[in-house]
């Protein structure tokens, strides 16, 4: 009877032994701070507020988990967007490389001026000028073949003054609320003014975010099964562009619900922040702004760097924000750290 | 010492009785026929294999769960097509609602077929005419106004010959595929020639499917906050056609990943399958052959119903399949169950 006696009390112990465990766990996690990188202050606080409205059930602006939605603009907001895009930059870079097989661009704008390194005529291109460039670095391959230079590209570029990968100029307070908005069920959505393909070529990775879960600017592409295997040929002709009062259009298009959270920076988020506004229950609306030359650039209202075609967080920005109660992110005094590297 | 014995004694039981609970439910789990409503033939078998093959982690066609997409076509694929699709019945009886504010609609066509209810004019109504039918019951509202218009619809209207909601008329075996392939964390989603805001005021109800997960065809969308409020206002204009080619350009646009299986029953599902054999490991390829007049129609090859515009499981389909190796479920006798309602 000893015997079994002893060997009862082990199973007992490792059941109780188990049980703090488990208790122990919960314990940490319940006091673990999900964002570690941000200052004590309202930005902070408000993510946390929303967060709780939100997903605790006793909460009167409780909401069910399939309801959960957060979206989030790229450039400025998720990764550094100065002095210039990096789709900007892989487009030059890989306008470059195709000159030698194109004589005729030393003669005809805007490719003149890309290859003369001119960034002062370069600054001001229109529109249609980063349409053309567009039309002949970003079409006439297959979507495969298109991933597969943007992969190529971002494994060798250097962004300036930090001379690091792009993908490694992510902001890690971002990267926290996003993993903490999906720990709680939400599924976080980048809708952004970029190329959709170009963002997806490495979303999952950087981001955590799937492909599904990329909206942005796209071009049409066409159904080619001619070679046996059926290919998609990327046309040099715009289908969407996600930006503006597109993002509101494309967060209907893609997602067809509308998001609780929305976080971006500049003007072509401000019907995204709208839309999101225009829902019943909590909201959530946020603004990066660019104030923190040392860290990284200061530019919108009160930064030293000029306006350029790069998103900007303009004075008009601004007085919508502070109308519509919309928060806005200090880089400099809400965030403890920038980037991932950052120590 | 004895009562600290007996306590212990009856923790272990109760442990012991815990674990059995256990054991039992997964034993329960994996015995229970996924597919009741399958007869036991090639095509239920194709369906279990594939799910087995790429979800056994010894499997060598093992997939990642973030990697599992499954694509299904919805009319005659998920519900009843048969004689006309819902969506078709929808704007036809709303042009009859509108039609006392536009008299003019007596002497236009394709209106005045309608209204005088001139089905063989109807049945060669061109695509240009549904276009016109689309743009004027569609449209000039916003999104919110049109799917509360189609709830609305759906809560009265019934379906020929059945007497019943549309939305009973969805296929069980379908449902049941969905809902295995849903907890082996596949994403399941809809592809759809129909209209992506038409399907999603009932898709999360009717099949399981979020909006996030409808992709169909779509007209243009505007930005509106002329009245403070923002809407999206309903455009009478084509944006996305998602059939035939459109489905494997709608797929790599909405969802950025290939599907590994693809459901369809007709011509416009042809490229979404091609799209999804064209992909590397395991691939499931299905149409649905309406065969079985008794239970439901009996149309495409060996049916007895003559060709509509309503989509035609068409004999060069059916040689496509073949040559392509695709498996063609046969209503009439892989289905043991048609409707839920069946008994």
């Amino acid at each position: 009877m000893e015997h079994v006696t002893v060997r009862l009390r082990w199973i007992a112990r490792a059941a109780l032994a188990l049980c703090l465990v488990l208790l122990g766990t919960l314990g940490a996690q319940a006091q673990r701070d999900p964002l570690p990188s941000w200052n004590k202050g309202p930005a902070k606080e408000a993510i946390l507020t929303f967060v709780k409205d939100t997903t605790e059930k006793s909460s009167s602006k409780y909401i069910e988990p399939q309801d959960r939605v957060a979206t989030f603009d790229q450039d400025g907001t998720l990764w550094t967007e100065h002095p210039m895009y990096a789709q900007a930059m892989f487009a030059l870079n890989r306008l470059g490389e195709m000159a030698p097989q194109h004589p005729e661009w030393k003669e005809k704008e805007p490719f003149q001026s890309v290859l003369a390194g001119d960034r002062e005529a370069m600054s001001k291109f229109s529109e249609s000028d980063w349409l053309q460039i567009i039309a002949v670095t970003h079409a006439g391959m297959n979507t495969e073949e298109f991933q597969a230079l943007v992969k190529q590209w971002l494994a060798t570029a250097k962004a300036p003054r930090f001379d690091r990968p792009y993908t490694d100029l992510v902001y890690q307070p971002m990267l926290e609320v996003m993993k903490y908005l999906r720990e709680k069920d939400f599924r976080v959505y980048i809708v952004t003014g970029g190329g959709q393909e170009f963002v997806r070529a490495y979303s999952e990775q950087v981001y955590g975010v799937t492909p599904e879960q990329v909206v942005g600017s796209s071009i049409v592409t066409k159904y080619d099964d001619s070679s046996g295997k059926p290919v998609l040929m990327r046309e040099p002709k715009v289908f969407f562009i996600d930006d503006g009062p597109g993002k509101a259009i494309g967060i209907n298009l893609f997602i067809g619900k509308r998001p609780s959270a929305a976080f971006g920076n500049t003007a072509g988020d401000q019907q995204m922040l709208e839309w999101t506004q225009a829902g019943d229950g909590a909201r959530l609306m946020m603004l990066v702004h660019h104030d923190d030359a040392t860290r990284e650039y200061a530019y919108g209202p009160g930064g030293g760097l000029p306006d350029t075609h790069v998103g900007t967080f303009s004075d008009a920005l601004l007085t919508e924000a502070n109308k519509n109660g919309w928060i806005v992110i200090s880089m400099k005094n809400d965030w403890k750290r920038i980037f991932p590297f950052d120590q």
